[in-house]
């Protein structure tokens, strides 16, 4: 059964509370139609009040489980699942004191990301964001067509330019599923700056670019990144290694033809560098799912006020079957964890910690 | 040389006359930096005064060639270069009755449009416009993420979702070339239906399936195409053999998740009847470069207020290295016209007209 949050938060004897701060859409019915489980449905900013006695608790990546929040639950409370592949928003080692698991939602996302991150290179590339404002804004009726009007740079090869190289900063699974995609392109080159003190991967790269019939994948340091890349991909990690790696020495190292694309963290680009970089032509257009500081970005912000950059407000996995999935082994992992059962997909949290 | 439209329309004996009235960017020179040959750049409008005594004639799909223009031109016409892949601007049976050979530019903007139709299908499933209008009006900085918030219909195929049908209206080069990329997002079935009268291609068909390693391509009848198409391309020829083929009772057979792209011609789309499908939920979204009678299409037009529609003031091939090589294929035809040479590109009107 479900309740609301203005419920009793005591459950009774032999029952588990679960208590959900998200909207698990078709999914919810997992949890509300069992009859060994009662489900209160609250919102976060309540949750402390209604925490108390739970075994389970749902959330997502906005909303902080910390010791605050575990002390408030009480010792019956033996899993979070959150429905999000970060998980920096729930304290690791409270979880460890407590004995508490942490369910999470990784790989699901991969090829919804993916397909975002394509979309955003194609409209960076093809002026996508200014043609649309142009009919918006009444435009085309009085347009005077010309070849080169509104022309924009060129993903794919073509027999009269046969060669492009792709870049990775950051090469996991969301970018080798870009990278698949790509290669339906004629992408010819792969190169990518992986995590500092990655292992080397030269035998896993041979076997991507004989699948993905590719003339070469390669490792190479940063300026070569910059240098060589005719679509750059930022799938990387947020946190102090990362942050604003892409500055302005960075950028002025990139060709005026070249595009960037960022789905990982925002945190990861100098946003007044990458406007300085846009406005003077350093490279050709931006494509950003994601800003530093967003979601405080309006239409005054430097990127977004830049004709040649398409922000979009991080939907990168928002693809409803995607979600949906997300939703449902959100669901199964609390309900794996109150019964006391392995989650199935659970994070290994004392490598971390 | 070069003259303006300010000089005199004559030319000397043993020299060629070149009127030039679109922009040939950086392929103007293979003309200009000739010794036999005077070129004169002048607008359209004033093209009546200025082409007399020309040998060659260069134009875009926006100006029409007729009996008007080629009388004003007298006897030394032995060439129309046109910018474009289509020739309907053209009156062939006048270039019949005086022997004009009529140069175009086929094939060359193949990959360039497969790109924007990649583009527009994912915008339309991936609700780009939308989101990209909702950061433009200031709606990030109070928006509250869930997880079914801007929540798209996915293209690619996951594990947890393993089939996708995409269709085609009109099955020639542009269709194999988005066929391709579609087939590195993991779609399983592609099903087309042809123009009348087309001849079987189970052979071809064959070929393509095992080569993009499909589950299966098939030819359908227009019932099956709106019926089981996930995502549907419009590219179709224009005329009265499909003005409207997309109509209401086409788009009610379609799935209320499909996407439709049209980078065909607008006149293949009734666009009340859209509007209609869009504002009722009949299909998911719609990606349009081609508009039915653009480019009178403006911010009060039914389809530019669907929020799921996305219009782009058809930039379909509107990349810069495929503009730049369709300008210099127009050069070279041009320059092998008024030289008594066999065209690079020329059309064979004979089975035309």
């Amino acid at each position: 059964m479900s309740s609301t949050a203005n419920s009793s938060p005591l459950t009774s004897p032999n029952r588990h509370k679960i208590v959900v701060c998200t909207d698990l859409g078709p999914a919810l019915p997992l949890l509300t139609e069992r009859h060994d489980i009662d489900v209160f449905l609250v919102q976060f900013a309540w949750m402390l009040q209604n925490v108390v006695g739970a075994s389970g608790l749902v959330v997502c990546f906005q909303d902080i489980v910390d010791r605050e929040v575990v002390d408030a639950a009480g010792p019956n409370l033996r899993v979070v699942s959150t429905i999000s592949v970060g998980y920096e928003h729930i304290t690791l080692e409270v979880m460890a004191d407590h004995g508490i698991q942490v369910g999470y939602t990784p790989d699901i996302l991969t090829d919804a990301v993916a397909d975002s991150a394509v979309m955003l290179a194609l409209m960076a590339s093809r002026r996508a964001g200014q043609s649309y404002t142009f009919v918006k804004d009444n435009q085309w009726p009085t347009f005077h067509w010309t070849p080169f009007a509104f022309c924009g740079s060129q993903i794919s090869t073509t027999s009269f330019s046969p060669t492009r190289t792709v870049g990775f900063l950051g090469f996991g699974r969301i970018a080798h599923a870009v990278l698949q995609r790509l290669s339906a392109f004629g992408i010819t080159h792969c190169i990518y700056t992986p995590r500092p003190g990655a292992p080397d991967q030269a035998a896993r790269d041979e076997n991507l670019r004989s699948h993905l019939n590719l003339v070469s994948v390669a490792q190479v340091d940063l300026q070569t990144l910059a240098r060589k890349s005719d679509v750059l991909f930022l799938l990387a990690p947020g946190g102090e290694a990362t942050r604003h790696l892409i500055d302005e020495a960075f950028l002025r190292l990139m060709r005026p033809t070249s595009v960037l694309v960022n789905n990982g963290r925002g945190s990861v680009v100098d946003s007044t560098a990458l406007a300085k970089a846009l406005k003077e032509g350093w490279i050709w257009g931006a494509g950003l799912d994601v800003v530093d500081e967003e979601p405080q970005v309006g239409p005054e912000h430097p990127l977004v006020k830049e004709p040649k950059c398409v922000v979009l407000p991080h939907i990168g996995s928002a693809a409803l079957e995607t979600r949906e999935e997300m939703a449902r082994l959100t669901a199964r992992n609390v309900l794996a964890g109150v019964l006391g059962e392995r989650l199935p997909v659970g994070l290994d949290y004392s490598r971390l910690i």
